[in-house]
C-alpha cells in the first residue's frame, strides 16, 4: 500500500476541531477498543487491553505488598441484599440491570448484576469477623461492573467496565481513615509516575460523595480539551455499613465493637485519561512506564540482505536490557508503519537500513517531539533507556503546564460564570454550603471537583454567597 | 489454644466414610470458599483466589508464548446474536440467565449472562477479518460465565465459575486442528507437570461433544473416589460458526474463504481437581508448583530469644532462592500452626526452635509423606529445593498409580455393569454408535468420557453390541 493512501485511511479528526470526534478516532483507529452488539457496552481490543493489564500488573503488586489479598464474589447480588444499606441503595437502584429469569424459569427474588460489590463484601465480613485477630481485612477484587448509562463513551462510561475495588475493614475508625488515604496516595502515584498525569487530591463534597460513605477521597486530573475526570476514589465507610451488616468482633477485652470499613476502585478509565491527556492530532502517545511496546524497530528496505536479521537483533538486545522493544516485520511499507505506530502511541521509533548497518548506527525518533536521532548500535541501550525516561519526564511536564495555566481563580459569581467559559479548572473559595454548590452547577455549569488537602487562602468568603469561608475548592465540567 | 482443642476445631469428615462431606469440608476449612447470598454460587476467598492466580499466571504465560493475545468481550449478549448458530443456541439456551431490566426500565431484547462468548468472539471477527493477513487470530480472554446448574458443588460445578476462553481464527482447516490440539496439549502439561495429575487426552463422542462444535477434544483425569472429571476441553469448530456468522477473508488470490475456528477453556474446576486427586485426612494437599506457599515455617517457643528473627532470616533466604516461603508469626501454638497450615496443604514444614539455633539446624517434614528430618541450616535452601523437587513427583506417581490400578477393561456388557460398580475407569471396544453410547449410560450408568488418542487394541467387537470395533473407548461415573 502507497505511504499516502495509508495515511488517508488513517487519518483522523482535529481534535482542535472537534475533539469528542477526535476521541472516538483514536479509540478505535489505535485498536484500543470496538463497538459491541449491545448499546454502550465495548470490546477491549489487544492492544486496548494490554494496557489494561499493565494498569492492572502495577497497582496489584503494589497492592499485595501494603498486605492485600485478591478475592473473587458473586456477579449477582439477591435484590434482599442490595437493599441492606439505605444510602447505597438508593445510590444504585436506578442503574443496575435486573437478572429476572435463569435455567427457563423466573426466579422468585431478582438479581441486580453487580454495580459495585459493598453489599457483598459486608455479607462475608459479617460471617468472618469474629476478634480482633480477624482484623484488618485487607481485599481487593478484579471484576467487572455493569451501570446502566444513558449516554456512554469508550472507556469513560460504559455500560459494562473492568475495574479493581478494594474493601477493607479495621478495628478503629483511625485504622480505616489512615487506609483509605494511603490507597488515595497509591492511585496519585500511579498517576503521576506511571502515566505521567498531574492529579489534584482532595476530598468530595457531601453532594458528590459515594453511596453510603462518610467521606470520598479523589484524584482529579485535566484533559486536553480542558475538561476535568474523577480519575480514583477513596471511600471511607466509618462503621455505616458494619451496623446494616452487623459486623463485629470482639476486642481484647472482650467486648463486642463494629468494624470501620473503606472501598477504593480505580476503572478502564484511565485509559480514556490517557488518551485525552497526552494524545495529539496523530493518535495515541504514550507515556513509557504504561506502553505495551516502549520501542518499535521499523526495518527500512528489509529485502535487503541483513536487515530483518539486524532489527530482530536489535530487539533481542533491547528485551534483554529490560526494554518492551517490538520488531514489525510484516510485509507493510516503512510509510505505512511509521503512521501506524504513531496512531498506536509508541514511545519510541528506531529505524535499521543497509545503509546504517554499513556504519553501525540507526535512526530513533520520538513520538513526544519528533526529535530524530543518529545513534550508534553500540551502547544504543542506554541511549533508549535515557530517551524514555526523557519522554516520560516530558509528558508528565507538559500536562502539568497546560493543568497550571488553564487553573484559574474567582473571587465571586461574576467570575467564577467567565470564567466557565474557558477550559479548565476554577479554583474558589466556598463556604461548605450545599445551596452555594447547587447554584454554582445551575449558574456557572460546573461541579465542584475536590476540597484539594493542598489548601491556599485565595480569600476569605464564599465565591457564591459572600459568606466567610474557609475552604478552597476546585470547580469544572466533567467527564 | 491448646493443641487437642485446635485439632477438633479443625476436624473433617473421613474420606472414606463420606467423600462429598469431606471434599465440603476442605473447600471451608482450608478456607478456599465460602458460601455466597445467592443459591449455588461461591465467594473464592484469599487462599483459593491465591491458587487461582498461580493458574492464570503459568497458562497466561504460555498462551502469550504461543502468540495468544488477551481480549474482553461484554458481559451480556443480545438474544438475537446468541440464536446465530443452531446447535450452539440449543446447548446453551435452556441453562442461562436473562437480564430483561436495566436503568429502571423493560429491555426490548433480552440479554443473556455469558455462558460462554463464541457468538461475541464471531460477530467481532466478522467486523475485523478481511484478508488473510488477518489471520490467523489468536485470541483469549479471562473472565466469568453463569450457568444455571440445578445442583451445584464449589469448585466443580457452580452457577457461576471463572475460566479463560480461547477463540482463534485461521485460514484453513489443517491450521484450525493444528491450534485444537497444541491447545489441548498445553492443558495435559500443565496437568501433568504443574498439578501433577496425569491425564487421558482424548476425542469426545458426538453426543458428548461441545454444541456447534465439530470435534471436542479433552483431557479427562480420575479423583480419589473412583470418578472422572473432564479437566479441560479444546473445540474445532471447522467452518459452522463461520458460515453462520459470515466470517469471510480473501485470499492471496483474491478469493473469498471462510475462516475455520477453534474455542479452548480451563475453569475454577481445576482446584476441585487438586483437592480430589491429592487430599487426604488431614485436609488439603497441594503440589508445590502451584501452592500459594511452599514452604511455612513455624518457629517452636518464639519467645525465646533470636527465634523469631531465626525464622524471618529463613524464609528471606529461601525467598531469595525463588521459594515461596511464609513464616507463621502469629500468636498461636506451634501445635494449632502444625494442623492449619497441614489443613492448607502447605508442602513443607519447616520448625526452628531455639535448640536448633544452637546447633544450626532445623526440623522439615513433607505433608506428602510425613517424613521428618534434621536439616543443617548451611544449605538449606537446596534441601527445600530437592524436597519440593521430590513432593511434586512423588504427588504424580501415587496419583498414576491410582488411576493405572484402577481403571478395567471390559470385553462385552456383563463385564461392563460388574466393573461399574468398582471405583475408576473402565477401557473397552466400541463400534462408535449412539446407541451402543445411550445403552452404556442406562445399564450400567457410565458415560463416555473419550477415545483416547493412545489406542490399544483390546479385541475387534463392541462391548455394547458385538459387531465390529476398531476404536478403545473410556468409560466412568463422572462429575
Amino acid at each position: 500500500m502507497p505511504k499516502n493512501a495509508s495515511k488517508q485511511v488513517r487519518a483522523i479528526t482535529d481534535m482542535e476541531a472537534d475533539f469528542a470526534q477526535w476521541y472516538t478516532d483514536v479509540c478505535l483507529k489505535a485498536e484500543l477498543c470496538d463497538y459491541a452488539g449491545v448499546r454502550g457496552s465495548m470490546i477491549m481490543r489487544p492492544y486496548g487491553y494490554a494496557i489494561w493489564e499493565n494498569v492492572q500488573a502495577w497497582l496489584d503488586r503494589r497492592f499485595k505488598e501494603l498486605g492485600h489479598a485478591n478475592v473473587y464474589m458473586p456477579l449477582l447480588i439477591p435484590e434482599s441484599l442490595l437493599q441492606k444499606e439505605k444510602d447505597h441503595v438508593e445510590g444504585f437502584a436506578p442503574e443496575v440491570a435486573w437478572v429476572t429469569h435463569g435455567g427457563g424459569e423466573r426466579l422468585t427474588e431478582r438479581l441486580c448484576v453487580r454495580p459495585t460489590s459493598e453489599t457483598l463484601f459486608c455479607d462475608h465480613y459479617a460471617n468472618i469477623i469474629q476478634s480482633y485477630r480477624d482484623l484488618p481485612k485487607l481485599y481487593n477484587q478484579w471484576c467487572s461492573v455493569v451501570r446502566w448509562e444513558k449516554t456512554t463513551r469508550p472507556f469513560l462510561r460504559t455500560l459494562e467496565f473492568l475495574w479493581q475495588e478494594g474493601h477493607t475493614a479495621h478495628a478503629t475508625a483511625g485504622e480505616a481513615e489512615d487506609e483509605t488515604v494511603r490507597m488515595l496516595d497509591v492511585y496519585a502515584e500511579f498517576f503521576e509516575r506511571v502515566l505521567a498525569i498531574p492529579v489534584v487530591k482532595g476530598v468530595k463534597t457531601d453532594r458528590e460523595k459515594f453511596a453510603g460513605a462518610e467521606r470520598t477521597y479523589t484524584i482529579e486530573s485535566l484533559m486536553h480539551d480542558g475538561k476535568a475526570l474523577q480519575s480514583g476514589t477513596s471511600h471511607n465507610f466509618g462503621d455505616g455499613f458494619a451496623r446494616a451488616f452487623g459486623i463485629q468482633y470482639s476486642d481484647r477485652n472482650n467486648e463486642l465493637r463494629y468494624v470501620h470499613q473503606t472501598s477504593w476502585g480505580m476503572t478502564t478509565r484511565v485509559i480514556g485519561a490517557i488518551i485525552m491527556v497526552h494524545g495529539d492530532n496523530s493518535g495515541l502517545v504514550l507515556p513509557p512506564e504504561i506502553a505495551p511496546h516502549q520501542v518499535v524497530i521499523v526495518p527500512v528496505a528489509a529485502h535487503k540482505p541483513g536487515v530483518l536479521e539486524a532489527a530482530e537483533e536489535l530487539r533481542a538486545r533491547l528485551k534483554s536490557a529490560g526494554i518492551r522493544a517490538f520488531a514489525d516485520d510484516s510485509d507493510r511499507s516503512p510509510g505505512w508503519k511509521f503512521a501506524e505506530h504513531e496512531m498506536r502511541g509508541v514511545p519510541l521509533r528506531v529505524e535499521i537500513g543497509p545503509r546504517d548497518l554499513e556504519t553501525g548506527q540507526c535512526v530513533a525518533v520520538r513520538r513526544d517531539t519528533g526529535d530524530k536521532n543518529v545513534i550508534a548500535l553500540d551502547g544504543v541501550e542506554s541511549y533508549v533507556k535515557g530517551a524514555l525516561a526523557g519522554i516520560q519526564e516530558n509528558l508528565y511536564q507538559k500536562a502539568l503546564a497546560r493543568r497550571e495555566s488553564s487553573t484559574k481563580t474567582a473571587a465571586d459569581m461574576d467570575e467564577l460564570i467567565r470564567a466557565a467559559d474557558l477550559p479548565g479548572f476554577v479554583k474558589s473559595m466556598w463556604c461548605g454550603g450545599e445551596d452555594c454548590e447547587a447554584a454554582v452547577k445551575e449558574r456557572a455549569g460546573l461541579s465542584s471537583r475536590c476540597v484539594p488537602f493542598e489548601q491556599e487562602r485565595l480569600g476569605d468568603t464564599c465565591v457564591c454567597c459572600g459568606k466567610p469561608a474557609d475552604k478552597m475548592i476546585y470547580w469544572g465540567k466533567a467527564y
